[in-house]
Protein backbone atom coordinates (compact mmCIF):
# COMPACT_ATOMS: atom_id res chain seq x y z
CA UNK A 1 0.00 0.00 0.00
CA UNK A 2 1.67 2.93 -1.24
CA UNK A 3 0.74 6.67 0.69
CA UNK A 4 -0.47 9.49 -1.42
CA UNK A 5 -0.07 12.98 0.27
CA UNK A 6 -3.38 14.34 0.35
CA UNK A 7 -1.77 17.63 2.15
CA UNK A 8 -1.13 19.99 -1.07
CA UNK A 9 -4.86 21.32 -1.11
CA UNK A 10 -5.20 24.57 -2.31
CA UNK A 11 -8.13 25.46 -0.30
CA UNK A 12 -5.34 26.13 2.24
CA UNK A 13 -5.16 29.85 2.95
CA UNK A 14 -1.38 29.96 2.48
CA UNK A 15 -1.14 27.92 -0.32
CA UNK A 16 -4.04 29.64 -2.26
CA UNK A 17 -1.74 33.13 -1.80
CA UNK A 18 1.21 31.41 -3.13
CA UNK A 19 -0.83 30.47 -6.06
CA UNK A 20 -2.09 33.47 -6.81
CA UNK A 21 1.45 34.84 -6.68
CA UNK A 22 3.07 32.37 -8.52
CA UNK A 23 5.46 31.76 -5.58
CA UNK A 24 6.87 28.32 -5.52
CA UNK A 25 8.63 28.57 -2.17
CA UNK A 26 5.62 27.61 0.68
CA UNK A 27 4.49 24.89 -2.16
CA UNK A 28 7.89 23.40 -2.74
CA UNK A 29 8.64 23.40 0.98
CA UNK A 30 5.58 21.17 1.98
CA UNK A 31 5.94 18.96 -0.71
CA UNK A 32 9.59 18.65 0.81
CA UNK A 33 8.39 17.80 4.10
CA UNK A 34 5.48 15.54 2.82
CA UNK A 35 8.09 13.19 1.01
CA UNK A 36 9.90 13.45 4.37
CA UNK A 37 7.25 11.92 6.15
CA UNK A 38 6.57 9.13 4.24
CA UNK A 39 4.56 10.20 1.04
CA UNK A 40 5.14 8.32 -1.77
CA UNK A 41 3.08 10.19 -4.14
CA UNK A 42 1.32 14.08 -4.38
CA UNK A 43 -2.05 14.72 -5.05
CA UNK A 44 -2.59 18.52 -5.87
CA UNK A 45 -5.68 19.18 -5.23
CA UNK A 46 -6.32 22.85 -6.63
CA UNK A 47 -9.38 23.42 -5.82
CA UNK A 48 -11.41 26.51 -7.12
CA UNK A 49 -7.69 28.08 -8.66
CA UNK A 50 -8.35 25.58 -11.30
CA UNK A 51 -10.75 27.38 -13.02
CA UNK A 52 -7.20 28.84 -14.41
CA UNK A 53 -5.90 25.89 -15.68
CA UNK A 54 -2.39 27.53 -15.91
CA UNK A 55 -2.49 27.30 -11.94
CA UNK A 56 -2.56 23.82 -12.23
CA UNK A 57 0.53 23.44 -14.73
CA UNK A 58 1.86 26.31 -12.64
CA UNK A 59 1.77 23.32 -9.71
CA UNK A 60 2.95 20.67 -11.60
CA UNK A 61 6.16 22.21 -12.58
CA UNK A 62 7.05 23.62 -8.92
CA UNK A 63 5.89 20.35 -7.50
CA UNK A 64 8.42 18.42 -9.67
CA UNK A 65 11.24 20.68 -9.92
CA UNK A 66 11.73 19.27 -5.97
CA UNK A 67 10.46 15.65 -6.24
CA UNK A 68 10.68 12.85 -8.47
CA UNK A 69 7.52 11.65 -6.85
CA UNK A 70 4.29 10.85 -9.05
CA UNK A 71 1.74 13.51 -8.45
CA UNK A 72 -2.52 13.13 -8.85
CA UNK A 73 -3.76 15.89 -10.81
CA UNK A 74 -6.81 15.94 -8.84
CA UNK A 75 -9.49 18.64 -10.05
CA UNK A 76 -13.05 18.82 -11.16
CA UNK A 77 -11.93 20.89 -14.30
CA UNK A 78 -11.00 18.63 -17.20
CA UNK A 79 -8.81 21.86 -18.97
CA UNK A 80 -7.05 22.32 -15.51
CA UNK A 81 -6.12 18.62 -15.45
CA UNK A 82 -5.26 18.99 -19.30
CA UNK A 83 -2.72 21.91 -18.52
CA UNK A 84 -1.53 19.69 -15.59
CA UNK A 85 -0.51 16.92 -18.37
CA UNK A 86 0.71 19.12 -20.40
CA UNK A 87 3.57 21.07 -18.08
CA UNK A 88 4.49 16.99 -16.55
CA UNK A 89 7.58 15.96 -17.28
CA UNK A 90 7.44 12.96 -14.72
CA UNK A 91 4.93 10.62 -13.99
CA UNK A 92 0.99 12.46 -13.51
CA UNK A 93 -1.92 10.30 -12.64
CA UNK A 94 -5.74 11.54 -13.56
CA UNK A 95 -8.02 11.96 -10.43
CA UNK A 96 -10.16 11.37 -11.67
CA UNK A 97 -13.18 10.37 -13.67
CA UNK A 98 -17.01 9.57 -12.44
CA UNK A 99 -20.24 8.02 -14.62
CA UNK A 100 -20.99 12.18 -14.90
CA UNK A 101 -21.06 12.33 -18.63
CA UNK A 102 -19.16 15.93 -19.31
CA UNK A 103 -16.41 14.04 -16.98
CA UNK A 104 -16.20 10.69 -19.18
CA UNK A 105 -16.60 12.88 -22.47
CA UNK A 106 -13.49 15.40 -21.45
CA UNK A 107 -11.16 13.47 -19.40
CA UNK A 108 -11.51 9.71 -20.77
CA UNK A 109 -9.88 11.21 -23.93
CA UNK A 110 -7.00 12.97 -22.02
CA UNK A 111 -5.97 9.58 -20.40
CA UNK A 112 -5.93 7.84 -23.83
CA UNK A 113 -3.83 10.51 -25.12
CA UNK A 114 -1.46 10.82 -22.19
CA UNK A 115 -1.46 6.60 -21.20
CA UNK A 116 -1.66 7.80 -18.08
CA UNK A 117 -3.37 6.17 -14.94
CA UNK A 118 -6.67 7.11 -14.33
CA UNK A 119 -8.93 7.02 -11.12
CA UNK A 120 -12.08 6.22 -11.05
CA UNK A 121 -14.31 7.43 -8.89
CA UNK A 122 -17.82 4.70 -8.17
CA UNK A 123 -20.65 7.53 -7.87
CA UNK A 124 -23.60 7.53 -9.64
CA UNK A 125 -23.64 9.63 -12.89
CA UNK A 126 -25.05 12.72 -10.83
CA UNK A 127 -22.30 12.36 -8.38
CA UNK A 128 -24.67 11.13 -5.67
CA UNK A 129 -22.51 8.08 -3.84
CA UNK A 130 -24.57 4.36 -4.34
CA UNK A 131 -25.82 3.49 -1.21
CA UNK A 132 -24.66 -0.09 -1.31
CA UNK A 133 -22.05 -2.80 -2.15
CA UNK A 134 -24.26 -3.58 -5.08
CA UNK A 135 -24.69 -0.10 -6.52
CA UNK A 136 -21.06 0.60 -6.03
CA UNK A 137 -20.12 -2.70 -8.20
CA UNK A 138 -22.67 -1.78 -10.87
CA UNK A 139 -20.62 1.65 -11.23
CA UNK A 140 -17.43 -0.24 -11.18
CA UNK A 141 -18.63 -2.59 -14.07
CA UNK A 142 -19.74 0.54 -16.10
CA UNK A 143 -16.49 2.73 -15.48
CA UNK A 144 -14.48 0.09 -16.91
CA UNK A 145 -16.51 -0.12 -20.30
CA UNK A 146 -16.58 3.21 -20.57
CA UNK A 147 -12.69 3.09 -20.41
CA UNK A 148 -12.86 -0.16 -23.08
CA UNK A 149 -14.85 2.34 -25.10
CA UNK A 150 -12.04 4.84 -24.56
CA UNK A 151 -9.58 2.66 -25.50
CA UNK A 152 -7.84 2.98 -22.74
CA UNK A 153 -5.89 0.53 -21.66
CA UNK A 154 -8.16 -0.76 -18.66
CA UNK A 155 -4.81 -2.02 -16.60
CA UNK A 156 -4.39 2.39 -16.34
CA UNK A 157 -7.71 1.92 -14.40
CA UNK A 158 -7.38 2.65 -10.64
CA UNK A 159 -11.08 2.54 -8.91
CA UNK A 160 -11.87 4.62 -5.67
CA UNK A 161 -15.14 3.22 -4.09
CA UNK A 162 -15.37 6.20 -2.40
CA UNK A 163 -15.33 5.78 1.65
CA UNK A 164 -17.90 7.28 3.58
CA UNK A 165 -18.42 9.61 6.50
CA UNK A 166 -19.14 7.62 9.33
CA UNK A 167 -21.71 10.64 10.51
CA UNK A 168 -23.64 10.04 7.26
CA UNK A 169 -26.84 7.85 8.68
CA UNK A 170 -25.14 4.50 7.68
CA UNK A 171 -21.96 5.73 6.70
CA UNK A 172 -20.17 3.12 8.99
CA UNK A 173 -22.03 0.28 7.17
CA UNK A 174 -20.96 1.64 4.06
CA UNK A 175 -17.76 1.57 4.89
CA UNK A 176 -17.54 -1.96 5.86
CA UNK A 177 -18.93 -2.48 2.67
CA UNK A 178 -16.12 -0.62 0.61
CA UNK A 179 -14.00 -3.17 2.46
CA UNK A 180 -15.44 -5.69 0.41
CA UNK A 181 -16.10 -3.68 -3.29
CA UNK A 182 -12.20 -3.10 -2.48
CA UNK A 183 -11.55 -6.96 -2.06
CA UNK A 184 -14.00 -7.93 -4.73
CA UNK A 185 -13.12 -5.73 -7.62
CA UNK A 186 -10.32 -8.17 -8.76
CA UNK A 187 -12.42 -10.86 -9.20
CA UNK A 188 -15.60 -8.69 -11.12
CA UNK A 189 -13.01 -6.85 -13.62
CA UNK A 190 -10.81 -9.92 -13.99
CA UNK A 191 -7.42 -8.41 -13.58
CA UNK A 192 -5.51 -7.23 -10.29
CA UNK A 193 -7.41 -3.68 -10.76
CA UNK A 194 -5.73 -1.43 -8.28
CA UNK A 195 -7.73 1.00 -5.56
CA UNK A 196 -7.47 4.24 -3.84
CA UNK A 197 -9.11 5.42 -1.19
CA UNK A 198 -8.85 8.88 1.00
CA UNK A 199 -8.86 8.23 4.39
CA UNK A 200 -10.26 11.54 5.92
CA UNK A 201 -13.75 11.01 4.25
CA UNK A 202 -14.40 8.77 7.47
CA UNK A 203 -13.97 11.35 9.86
CA UNK A 204 -15.38 14.55 7.21
CA UNK A 205 -17.60 16.75 9.54
CA UNK A 206 -17.47 17.74 13.23
CA UNK A 207 -15.86 15.44 15.80
CA UNK A 208 -12.69 15.84 18.03
CA UNK A 209 -9.69 15.47 16.66
CA UNK A 210 -8.02 13.05 18.68
CA UNK A 211 -11.40 10.64 18.00
CA UNK A 212 -10.85 11.27 14.09
CA UNK A 213 -7.51 10.25 14.31
CA UNK A 214 -8.26 7.19 16.33
CA UNK A 215 -11.30 6.23 13.78
CA UNK A 216 -9.10 6.67 10.62
CA UNK A 217 -5.91 4.77 12.39
CA UNK A 218 -8.21 1.93 12.43
CA UNK A 219 -10.19 2.09 9.25
CA UNK A 220 -6.87 1.86 7.69
CA UNK A 221 -5.09 -1.74 8.51
CA UNK A 222 -9.17 -3.36 7.66
CA UNK A 223 -8.47 -1.03 3.94
CA UNK A 224 -4.74 -2.59 3.54
CA UNK A 225 -6.24 -5.63 4.37
CA UNK A 226 -8.67 -5.92 1.92
CA UNK A 227 -5.70 -5.27 -0.74
CA UNK A 228 -6.46 -1.25 -1.19
CA UNK A 229 -3.12 -0.03 -3.31
CA UNK A 230 -3.06 3.33 -2.24
CA UNK A 231 -4.27 5.38 0.28
CA UNK A 232 -4.63 9.12 0.30
CA UNK A 233 -4.25 10.72 3.56
CA UNK A 234 -2.29 13.94 5.67
CA UNK A 235 0.87 12.27 5.88
CA UNK A 236 1.37 14.67 8.58
CA UNK A 237 -0.40 12.59 10.94
CA UNK A 238 2.58 10.79 12.37
CA UNK A 239 0.83 7.86 14.11
CA UNK A 240 -1.51 7.07 11.00
CA UNK A 241 1.41 6.99 8.89
CA UNK A 242 2.92 4.51 11.67
CA UNK A 243 0.10 2.44 11.05
CA UNK A 244 0.27 2.43 7.26
CA UNK A 245 3.98 1.69 7.27
CA UNK A 246 3.16 -1.11 9.38
CA UNK A 247 0.52 -2.62 7.19
CA UNK A 248 2.54 -3.09 5.19
CA UNK A 249 4.66 -4.84 6.79
CA UNK A 250 2.17 -7.41 8.18
CA UNK A 251 1.83 -7.37 4.38
CA UNK A 252 4.73 -8.11 2.73
CA UNK A 253 5.76 -11.20 1.05
CA UNK A 254 9.65 -10.30 2.25
CA UNK A 255 10.39 -12.08 5.80
CA UNK A 256 9.81 -9.87 8.48
CA UNK A 257 12.07 -7.65 10.24
CA UNK A 258 11.75 -4.98 13.40
CA UNK A 259 13.78 -2.47 11.67
CA UNK A 260 11.03 -1.53 8.92
CA UNK A 261 8.46 -0.96 11.19
CA UNK B 1 -15.90 -7.79 19.06
CA UNK B 2 -15.96 -8.96 22.71
CA UNK B 3 -12.38 -8.08 24.83
CA UNK B 4 -11.24 -11.01 26.87
CA UNK B 5 -8.35 -9.87 29.45
CA UNK B 6 -5.49 -12.04 29.43
CA UNK B 7 -3.74 -10.34 32.08
CA UNK B 8 -4.79 -13.15 34.81
CA UNK B 9 -0.79 -15.22 34.22
CA UNK B 10 0.01 -17.42 37.27
CA UNK B 11 3.46 -17.02 35.58
CA UNK B 12 2.94 -13.22 37.13
CA UNK B 13 5.39 -13.62 40.35
CA UNK B 14 2.98 -11.73 42.11
CA UNK B 15 -0.62 -13.95 41.03
CA UNK B 16 1.92 -16.93 41.76
CA UNK B 17 2.64 -15.95 45.21
CA UNK B 18 -1.23 -15.20 46.05
CA UNK B 19 -2.35 -18.21 44.52
CA UNK B 20 0.30 -20.70 46.53
CA UNK B 21 -0.71 -18.68 49.84
CA UNK B 22 -4.50 -19.21 48.25
CA UNK B 23 -4.43 -15.38 49.00
CA UNK B 24 -7.48 -13.59 47.00
CA UNK B 25 -6.81 -10.05 47.52
CA UNK B 26 -4.23 -9.20 44.46
CA UNK B 27 -6.01 -11.72 42.12
CA UNK B 28 -9.46 -9.87 42.75
CA UNK B 29 -8.00 -6.67 42.64
CA UNK B 30 -6.64 -6.94 39.10
CA UNK B 31 -9.72 -8.49 38.09
CA UNK B 32 -11.71 -5.15 39.31
CA UNK B 33 -8.63 -3.70 37.22
CA UNK B 34 -9.42 -5.73 34.31
CA UNK B 35 -13.28 -5.09 34.04
CA UNK B 36 -12.53 -1.22 34.79
CA UNK B 37 -9.96 -1.48 31.70
CA UNK B 38 -12.60 -2.55 29.20
CA UNK B 39 -12.61 -6.58 29.80
CA UNK B 40 -15.73 -8.26 28.85
CA UNK B 41 -13.89 -11.85 30.03
CA UNK B 42 -11.54 -12.63 32.06
CA UNK B 43 -8.78 -15.62 30.95
CA UNK B 44 -7.33 -17.31 33.66
CA UNK B 45 -4.43 -18.97 32.32
CA UNK B 46 -3.46 -21.29 35.68
CA UNK B 47 0.34 -21.89 34.30
CA UNK B 48 2.66 -24.30 36.22
CA UNK B 49 -0.12 -24.30 39.47
CA UNK B 50 -2.62 -25.77 37.80
CA UNK B 51 -0.76 -29.16 38.32
CA UNK B 52 -2.99 -28.93 41.36
CA UNK B 53 -6.11 -28.34 40.08
CA UNK B 54 -7.64 -26.84 43.78
CA UNK B 55 -6.15 -24.18 42.65
CA UNK B 56 -7.71 -23.81 39.38
CA UNK B 57 -11.28 -24.14 42.02
CA UNK B 58 -9.49 -21.57 43.71
CA UNK B 59 -9.04 -18.95 40.90
CA UNK B 60 -12.59 -19.51 39.84
CA UNK B 61 -14.32 -18.57 43.16
CA UNK B 62 -11.91 -15.55 44.04
CA UNK B 63 -12.58 -14.23 40.68
CA UNK B 64 -16.35 -14.80 40.21
CA UNK B 65 -16.76 -13.88 44.05
CA UNK B 66 -15.71 -10.10 42.19
CA UNK B 67 -17.16 -10.23 38.58
CA UNK B 68 -19.86 -11.27 36.99
CA UNK B 69 -17.68 -11.52 33.58
CA UNK B 70 -17.31 -15.21 31.78
CA UNK B 71 -14.03 -16.85 32.96
CA UNK B 72 -12.04 -18.70 30.31
CA UNK B 73 -10.27 -21.88 31.97
CA UNK B 74 -6.86 -21.54 30.17
CA UNK B 75 -4.87 -24.71 31.12
CA UNK B 76 -3.23 -27.96 29.72
CA UNK B 77 -4.53 -29.85 32.62
CA UNK B 78 -7.93 -31.31 31.90
CA UNK B 79 -8.22 -31.81 36.08
CA UNK B 80 -7.36 -28.37 36.18
CA UNK B 81 -10.19 -27.60 33.96
CA UNK B 82 -13.10 -30.16 35.77
CA UNK B 83 -11.90 -28.05 39.02
CA UNK B 84 -12.43 -24.75 37.50
CA UNK B 85 -15.86 -26.25 35.89
CA UNK B 86 -16.91 -27.33 39.21
CA UNK B 87 -15.93 -24.83 41.31
CA UNK B 88 -17.83 -22.31 38.27
CA UNK B 89 -21.24 -20.87 39.26
CA UNK B 90 -21.41 -18.42 36.63
CA UNK B 91 -20.40 -18.26 32.85
CA UNK B 92 -17.45 -20.50 32.24
CA UNK B 93 -15.60 -21.90 28.95
CA UNK B 94 -12.94 -24.07 28.35
CA UNK B 95 -9.68 -22.99 26.41
CA UNK B 96 -9.25 -25.52 25.16
CA UNK B 97 -8.70 -28.54 22.69
CA UNK B 98 -6.74 -29.74 20.50
CA UNK B 99 -6.57 -32.50 17.79
CA UNK B 100 -3.57 -34.06 20.28
CA UNK B 101 -5.58 -37.25 21.71
CA UNK B 102 -5.14 -37.18 25.01
CA UNK B 103 -6.60 -33.70 24.68
CA UNK B 104 -9.72 -34.87 22.72
CA UNK B 105 -10.43 -37.81 25.14
CA UNK B 106 -10.36 -36.06 28.63
CA UNK B 107 -11.36 -32.52 27.43
CA UNK B 108 -14.34 -32.91 25.09
CA UNK B 109 -16.39 -35.06 27.33
CA UNK B 110 -15.79 -31.80 29.94
CA UNK B 111 -17.95 -29.75 27.08
CA UNK B 112 -20.36 -32.05 26.77
CA UNK B 113 -21.02 -32.43 30.80
CA UNK B 114 -21.06 -29.15 31.54
CA UNK B 115 -22.69 -27.84 28.17
CA UNK B 116 -20.28 -25.11 27.79
CA UNK B 117 -18.55 -23.15 25.37
CA UNK B 118 -15.17 -25.00 24.17
CA UNK B 119 -11.86 -23.23 22.53
CA UNK B 120 -10.32 -25.36 19.51
CA UNK B 121 -7.23 -24.51 18.63
CA UNK B 122 -6.18 -24.85 14.98
CA UNK B 123 -2.86 -27.28 15.60
CA UNK B 124 -2.27 -30.58 14.71
CA UNK B 125 -2.32 -33.66 16.31
CA UNK B 126 1.62 -33.17 17.50
CA UNK B 127 0.56 -29.31 18.70
CA UNK B 128 2.80 -28.19 15.85
CA UNK B 129 0.90 -25.38 13.79
CA UNK B 130 -0.38 -25.73 10.69
CA UNK B 131 1.78 -23.98 8.02
CA UNK B 132 -0.75 -22.56 5.49
CA UNK B 133 -4.89 -22.07 5.01
CA UNK B 134 -5.30 -25.19 3.60
CA UNK B 135 -3.86 -27.06 6.72
CA UNK B 136 -6.15 -24.94 9.08
CA UNK B 137 -9.07 -25.11 7.85
CA UNK B 138 -8.33 -29.01 7.52
CA UNK B 139 -7.75 -29.28 11.66
CA UNK B 140 -11.05 -26.89 11.52
CA UNK B 141 -12.90 -29.63 10.22
CA UNK B 142 -11.52 -32.11 12.44
CA UNK B 143 -12.23 -30.87 15.43
CA UNK B 144 -15.36 -29.79 14.04
CA UNK B 145 -16.33 -33.75 13.66
CA UNK B 146 -14.56 -34.49 16.78
CA UNK B 147 -17.14 -32.35 18.52
CA UNK B 148 -20.28 -33.89 16.69
CA UNK B 149 -18.37 -37.41 17.54
CA UNK B 150 -18.25 -36.56 20.95
CA UNK B 151 -22.20 -35.29 21.06
CA UNK B 152 -21.24 -31.39 21.25
CA UNK B 153 -23.66 -29.15 20.30
CA UNK B 154 -21.41 -27.53 17.53
CA UNK B 155 -22.28 -24.39 17.91
CA UNK B 156 -20.17 -24.24 21.17
CA UNK B 157 -17.39 -24.64 19.39
CA UNK B 158 -15.29 -21.76 19.19
CA UNK B 159 -12.41 -22.01 16.93
CA UNK B 160 -8.76 -20.27 17.97
CA UNK B 161 -6.83 -20.01 14.50
CA UNK B 162 -3.66 -19.37 15.94
CA UNK B 163 -1.75 -15.88 15.13
CA UNK B 164 1.49 -16.59 14.24
CA UNK B 165 4.80 -14.73 15.78
CA UNK B 166 5.90 -12.82 12.84
CA UNK B 167 9.11 -13.16 13.66
CA UNK B 168 8.96 -16.86 12.71
CA UNK B 169 10.29 -17.27 9.33
CA UNK B 170 6.99 -16.77 7.11
CA UNK B 171 5.19 -15.26 10.48
CA UNK B 172 3.41 -12.45 8.97
CA UNK B 173 2.14 -14.51 5.91
CA UNK B 174 0.83 -17.08 7.90
CA UNK B 175 -1.21 -13.93 10.16
CA UNK B 176 -2.73 -12.71 6.78
CA UNK B 177 -3.29 -15.98 5.91
CA UNK B 178 -5.00 -16.58 9.61
CA UNK B 179 -7.53 -13.52 8.01
CA UNK B 180 -8.62 -15.42 5.17
CA UNK B 181 -9.26 -18.63 8.05
CA UNK B 182 -11.85 -16.44 10.14
CA UNK B 183 -13.31 -15.08 6.97
CA UNK B 184 -13.59 -18.71 5.44
CA UNK B 185 -14.83 -20.89 8.73
CA UNK B 186 -18.74 -20.32 8.72
CA UNK B 187 -18.89 -20.92 5.03
CA UNK B 188 -16.78 -24.16 5.90
CA UNK B 189 -18.43 -25.27 8.71
CA UNK B 190 -22.02 -23.99 7.90
CA UNK B 191 -23.14 -21.82 10.76
CA UNK B 192 -21.98 -18.45 12.00
CA UNK B 193 -18.85 -20.63 14.08
CA UNK B 194 -17.21 -18.44 16.72
CA UNK B 195 -13.42 -17.35 16.41
CA UNK B 196 -11.31 -16.07 19.05
CA UNK B 197 -7.10 -15.19 18.68
CA UNK B 198 -4.71 -14.15 20.97
CA UNK B 199 -3.13 -10.52 20.43
CA UNK B 200 0.24 -11.03 22.18
CA UNK B 201 1.22 -13.69 20.22
CA UNK B 202 1.57 -11.90 17.02
CA UNK B 203 4.83 -10.10 18.93
CA UNK B 204 5.92 -13.17 20.96
CA UNK B 205 9.47 -12.64 21.25
CA UNK B 206 12.26 -10.21 21.32
CA UNK B 207 11.18 -6.31 20.12
CA UNK B 208 10.89 -2.77 21.20
CA UNK B 209 7.87 -2.86 23.09
CA UNK B 210 6.19 0.74 21.34
CA UNK B 211 6.85 -1.18 17.96
CA UNK B 212 5.08 -4.48 19.45
CA UNK B 213 2.12 -2.26 20.50
CA UNK B 214 2.14 -0.25 16.69
CA UNK B 215 2.19 -3.77 15.34
CA UNK B 216 -0.13 -5.49 17.85
CA UNK B 217 -2.67 -2.33 16.89
CA UNK B 218 -2.61 -2.75 13.21
CA UNK B 219 -3.50 -6.47 13.47
CA UNK B 220 -6.43 -6.18 15.31
CA UNK B 221 -8.78 -4.03 12.87
CA UNK B 222 -7.66 -6.55 10.29
CA UNK B 223 -8.71 -9.47 12.61
CA UNK B 224 -12.02 -7.24 13.44
CA UNK B 225 -12.72 -6.59 10.22
CA UNK B 226 -12.19 -10.64 9.07
CA UNK B 227 -15.28 -11.00 11.45
CA UNK B 228 -13.23 -12.12 14.67
CA UNK B 229 -15.50 -12.43 17.76
CA UNK B 230 -13.18 -12.68 20.60
CA UNK B 231 -9.81 -10.56 20.90
CA UNK B 232 -8.07 -11.94 24.10
CA UNK B 233 -5.38 -9.12 24.82
CA UNK B 234 -3.91 -7.14 27.60
CA UNK B 235 -6.55 -4.86 28.86
CA UNK B 236 -3.97 -2.32 30.64
CA UNK B 237 -2.60 -1.53 26.87
CA UNK B 238 -5.17 1.34 26.85
CA UNK B 239 -4.71 2.84 23.01
CA UNK B 240 -4.82 -1.15 21.93
CA UNK B 241 -8.26 -1.11 23.88
CA UNK B 242 -9.44 2.01 22.33
CA UNK B 243 -8.57 0.62 18.66
CA UNK B 244 -10.95 -2.35 19.57
CA UNK B 245 -13.66 -0.13 20.58
CA UNK B 246 -13.17 2.02 17.93
CA UNK B 247 -13.51 -1.30 15.42
CA UNK B 248 -16.48 -2.56 17.50
CA UNK B 249 -18.29 0.89 16.59
CA UNK B 250 -16.56 0.95 12.43
CA UNK B 251 -18.35 -2.65 12.45
CA UNK B 252 -21.70 -1.62 14.42
CA UNK B 253 -24.97 -1.96 12.54
CA UNK B 254 -26.30 0.68 14.64
CA UNK B 255 -25.98 4.23 14.20
CA UNK B 256 -22.75 5.56 14.54
CA UNK B 257 -21.79 8.32 17.02
CA UNK B 258 -18.88 9.97 18.38
CA UNK B 259 -19.59 9.67 22.03
CA UNK B 260 -19.13 5.50 21.40
CA UNK B 261 -15.80 5.61 20.11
Amino acid sequence: MFIVADNIQITNKLLEKAVRKEDPYPIQQLVKKCESAGAEAIDINSGPVSQNPGKMAFLVQVIQDVTDLPVLLDSANPKAIEAGLKASNKTAIINGVSLEPVKLESILPLAKEYGTDIIGYLLNPDSSVPPDMTGRLNVAVELFEKCLDAGIDTEKLIIDPIVAPVIWQDGNIQDMEVLNVIRQLPDLLGFPVRTIAGLSNLTTGKGIKEKKLLLERTYLPMLAASGLNYILMNVFHLESVKTAVACRELMSNGIFTWESV
